[in-house]
């Protein structure tokens, strides 16, 4: 690194050639903040422009040339410009030639044009290498520095553009995933434009359990109350049906977080081996086990924020005033009648629920990316198997206790459909039973077996053998 | 990188040369973690000590010399000294002739010296390369490894000293952001002093807030009550009060979150481009929305928390008791008569504060830096401004659920002074019906197209249309 | 960096020479990942494999060859092998020599072999450079990008074979820590497996505390009520007993949080110096404040939501329809008696308990890594000490508030034990008291100078001097 060139510096650096020189075509905000950085990260800048001497302020230490100029004097180029001004890229082809051409463009909509820009931009300049990626990258966050770790997606045709791209990335504290070829550059273009897709299939879950449950609910109760019993009760719609559904469906959602694992188990277990592939809905299913797991949290939390607001309930009051007043004519003595199994339930109810609570939060808390990043695997599999399936063993127990007796009585079953809590409580009960069977010794051994690497079924060559070998 | 010199080693390594060696003046804390962490990251270290014999355990593998010597021996010089002993420099300046200095050095008060320490250093050496940085590290930072992504300032004059540097801390895992020349030094060193400056201005309109919602409801409610009733209700102070100071001042800092945005798009209409700067007025309370929105949740969980204990409270169960004996010597009969509309009234109150406080704290989880960095673009605008302006609908309807028709009531309006409820309702109705013109497609359209570059009072050259093309 | 070999290129590209070949050995999930990684970082990769042409699909742009052949070309091998297959290495020792041999490998359990895994490599192969370390990472985290920041350990003999795996791993995104020579390979093979270490110390404090308080209260409440009044309050265990157990647990963890930085603070003035290493117990105490203080945020967590599910419970209910019995009964008249000190007292109570819970919460959330990170070095200790301290003093008053005159009441003495609140009040108000001695000016002056360098019985010789000149 340090060669003689060195000695004709003012100082004695440590680097000895002049560091090196970007193009940034396009003076925008983007084009702007993305010099800044450049700059900050020891490279130098030249800005590309139509009118040099008349584009705004830059930042400090870049210089301004016209395209062709400055295109001629680096070997990288970022373009910075809408995608509806890339003509002028096509006529000053000639000395785009054997450039490497950063497309950091977004569109304002999905499916805009049939072509993506990356794809486009290499039409018209096909001599050039186009490398697709930073397009992620907001003007904002380049400014603040915001960038460590954040990772950026590149693509392209050429290799090497393509590592030259993903090494100056890194340099300026982005983490890079290389998604193959300019035919990708599509899918990189539809990055930004994405919203939250690895949430979609978790919330189409929590709304269609929620709307099944509020349908299933006001027909049980409010619209049964009023044809059977002439009563309106429709304000319960707010809180007391909410804390219904909320419970039911953020039980639900935590065991849909478990049972694909035990479901994988039994399949491992069944097939004998670990190296065959998952079917697809099983593979989709595990992938988006966090967000059914945090949506769960998130009806959790609305469950006790709804619990603890009932006693101050207009309603809760009244029907406290209305018992003292039953009280008062039956004339009953005090001490009142107080009955132990009923104080235990209860108490049991809530404690058990409480605790369940405290430790899906906890839960929560190490899915954090900052936390979850600081434990080990061990630590990590620990939480989210052992403290997750306590916390769905705590949950379920809540819930059977709230049950109780109710399963016996006939009011329970009106218009002869099963309550709600009996209804959201299979799920949960199926996916201990199979999490209980995994963990029995004779169970467990072989299946851990088969996840270290052991086949059942091994073929007779060393095909077998060699994959056990390997981590 | 591979030069014949690799021949020479005992292993066949990747890097010929030898790695650089820098250079230590300094062996307390913070010398200490700063060698290990760059012998860590690959770099020799040496030592400069007046006595390096006995100096005390440094890192493993690092030599120690005199400070002369070892200033000799490196290009980049790590001074680690109190700025009371920087004397000892101004002697061996000889030796630091076109040296990079590198000052880490704190104070322990702003304003103790007239000069930085950094321009102080510059004076002493003037044929040294003196660039200010890295002092916002702790020694305890650098020995837990816990830099990556750390933003870190540098200031000097020499730009190519700077850039060594800044390549260094860059190996180190640190964002380096440069601030300037050395007249920035004492802008540099002042930051590991200052105590939430972006948070200033936020905290004095919380504590104006509530300063002044304070007096006013002690004097309507407190005074009101001994003077006008002669009763003493001062404990309401604890309580009571409290749970109408949070919501009221959690409620109007909300909306000063989302304020501004709709002025900057009045403005923007009424300006018609978006490359005029806002008045600086505005420029700053953007700048804080992020910290006001964030108060407002720290009194929206304090709202939810006195609002959940009020069942509890003393004051609360004798009013349950004197409700109840009003009704024993009523002699009213059970069923008690229940109020439908009540009934709807508060639970909805109570449904839409606890849907409102939700979404409220998923605002302030994508707030978080790790979880807000996963988030793509098109993913933070939705959290901040769709959920966010959802939130604060629904604690605006809450807030009017709960004045309902206490308008109309005399008894309100104590002492001729509108209530709380009703001053807080004005900045967030505002804000609510500014928002919704700016949404009305007509107002949208023309505003869209100003925020992707369009101007209306474009200027005849091509000016405009040059700012248009970039990104 | 630019040499002519660039005129070779397709391109023009930055870095003239071809990137770095590495060797992995091994083709399972690790393998794949890693490579996969590698490939993204801008090396070239290559898989030693014993079939290589059937083991399984590979990261594309890879080569596969023989392990033979694979380890020629390299000079980095990556050892993604079981520890139970290393013996093929032993034959292969010659073109082992003078490679870095990167051991990747985990065991299962802890000491499951006497020798560490790169230990015994290391006497397999004598002649090449065997570097213990990156065996922290998951597939999983390798393939989805989740590098950025992590810390990985490293250790070995050979310190340029240990440099350039650093250099690599710098690359890769990850943090470096050198735990020095391959002695040190157990300890590194055992972090992957271990458990909480730094949670074990609070976590049997916070285990130990409540077991205590459990059994306090279990005889003093339960078997008391149970022997003296013949009743049968068993139920209690569930929700009231664990209310008292969690603040009285919580608050004395708080309050041990912040005794060990009062006792430091004394004994440094005792010594009259910082230099002097604390007693072992001391340091490994104040190493798990941080644990200590989340554990005491948990339990205030829990104590709050136990408290406020109170007015739900059966229990408590059942007492105010006694209540209101009793009070009819008595024909009392309305409005009821009121006692304004009764109700000052208890709202008092719950607003320290809200504001001290509150506050507490700040302070977790500033424990973050993502938020702490942020912070300035004042600001976080502004946070920690300072906001800290004003939690535990609202905490103590809480808890002052809530013994209130039951000190003097006989029935408080139950079978002559002090009540628990008043046990749980020694650790906070000697800690309160102690820091309120160490802020008094003539006791905080010292101190400070103390904490700059400054020593009382500076030795005569420079040594003192030199000491307080670094930082």
């Amino acid at each position: 690194m340090k060669t003689d060139g060195a000695m004709l510096h003012p100082l004695a650096s440590g680097d000895g050639p002049e560091p090196e020189l970007m193009c940034i075509f396009g003076t925008g905000d983007l084009g702007r903040s993305l010099g800044l950085r450049l700059l900050q990260c020891g490279y130098r800048v030249v800005y590309g422009s139509r009118r040099p001497h008349s584009c705004g302020p830059l930042p400090e230490g870049a210089q301004v040339m016209t395209h062709e100029e400055s295109a001629r004097s680096a070997k990288m180029i970022f373009v910075c410009v809408h995608r509806e001004h890339y003509e002028f890229l096509e006529k000053m082809a000639p000395q785009l030639e054997r450039k490497v051409l950063v497309d950091l463009s977004n569109n304002l909509k999905k499916n805009m044009y049939m072509e993506a820009n990356a794809v486009y931009l290499q039409r018209l300049v096909p001599k050039a290498a186009v490398v697709k990626g930073l397009n992620t990258l907001s003007a904002w966050a380049l400014q603040n520095g915001l960038l460590a770790g954040r990772q950026v997606y590149l693509c392209g045709n050429n290799e090497e553009a393509k590592r030259d791209v993903a090494e100056m990335a890194t340099k300026l504290g982005l983490t890079v995933v290389d998604k193959g070829s300019l035919s990708a550059a599509k899918e990189v273009e539809d990055f930004p434009l994405q919203l939250f897709p690895e949430w979609r299939m978790p919330l189409y879950v929590a709304f269609g359990l929620s709307a099944f449950f509020f349908l299933y609910l006001v027909i049980r109760d409010i619209v049964y109350a009023y044809v059977e019993n002439d009563e309106d009760i429709s304000y319960r719609i707010m809180i007391s049906l909410a804390n219904k559904i909320t419970p039911v469906v953020s039980l639900i959602m935590l065991a849909l977080c478990y049972l694909p694992g035990a479901i994988a188990g039994f399949l491992q277990l069944y097939r004998g081996t670990k190296y065959s592939r998952f079917p697809n809905w099983l593979d989709r299913w595990m992938l988006c086990r966090k967000q059914l797991g945090l949506l769960a949290l998130g009806f959790a939390l609305l469950h006790v924020i709804y619990s603890l607001i009932i006693p101050a309930r207009y309603s809760d009051r009244q029907r406290v005033i209305s018992n003292v007043l039953n009280e008062v004519k039956k004339n009953t003595t005090t001490p009142l009648y107080f009955d132990n199994t009923s104080a235990w339930r209860n108490d049991s109810l809530y404690a058990l629920g409480i605790l369940g609570f405290f430790l899906f939060v906890l839960l929560g808390l190490t899915s954090l990316p900052s936390v979850g990043g600081t434990l080990s695997w061990r630590e990590f599999s620990f939480v989210q198997s052992t403290l997750g399936y306590l916390t769905l063993l705590l949950s379920t127990a809540h819930c059977y206790i709230y049950a109780w007796d109710r399963f016996l009585r006939k009011s329970t079953y009106k218009w002869y459909t099963p309550p709600d809590f009996m209804l959201c409580l299979i799920v949960p009960s199926v996916t201990l039973v199979l999490k209980l069977i995994l963990v029995l010794p004779c169970v467990n051994r072989p299946l851990m077996r088969i996840r270290q690497g052991w086949e059942r079924n091994r073929p007779k060559d060393e095909m077998g053998e060699l994959k056990a070998t390997n981590m």
